[in-house]
């Protein structure tokens, strides 16, 4: 692992982390990492996060049971985004809902210049 | 639009948007948007987003041609977070990638308890 590639934390010393279900392509919730938590997730292989609000080191499902059982790791171009693909045990949202991106935006009208080229 | 739902751009004025092919589910990229970039986006049905280096409003693609069309638009369940499901007209990575998430990292020898039940 010496060699294995690290986010790059940034000033806050997070990096953005977007957990999609490695079965079904869903994009499940975003989440965030200190070095910490990138550490426990290589080490344990179950999604372990930061939380902002609450300042501290978060297995996500320690509480509920709800595990992520993570497959492959990723990372963006500049290393300061983080992709896992994980095999989650039950719902990712606290709400109980399969992902936490249930709430669908209203699109307004196409504009002209959004349509396919003839 | 008047009761459509709208992120919470919470302290530093930004929310994380995750970007998905809409046809693949591949996770394309992660990027900024501040108020004005989420309007725009909506407005124009093309990615539009803040960008953090260069402190300026940034439509994906204007330069490159690589422009994604929106298709659908979620909030996550506390709404700091967006998911873009697009049809990109172009590699979403400036590298010329598909996706910013080339980058994989090898995982360590999985943990006994990882192990699926039995």
């Amino acid at each position: 692992m010496a060699d294995a590639p690290v986010p790059d934390f940034g000033a806050d010393g997070l990096v953005a982390a977007v957990v999609q279900d490695a079965e079904t392509g869903a994009v499940l919730t975003v989440a965030w990492m200190n070095r910490e938590a990138w550490e426990a997730t290589l080490r344990t292989r179950r999604a372990t996060f930061w939380s902002r609000s609450r300042r501290e080191l978060w297995e996500k499902g320690a509480s509920s049971g709800n595990t992520m059982l993570v497959r492959d790791i990723r990372l963006d171009c500049d290393r300061d985004a983080v992709l896992l693909q994980v095999d989650p045990r039950g719902p990712a949202c606290h709400t109980g809902a399969t992902s936490c991106f249930f709430e669908q935006v209203e699109l307004p009208a196409a504009p002209e210049d959004a349509s396919p080229a003839p």
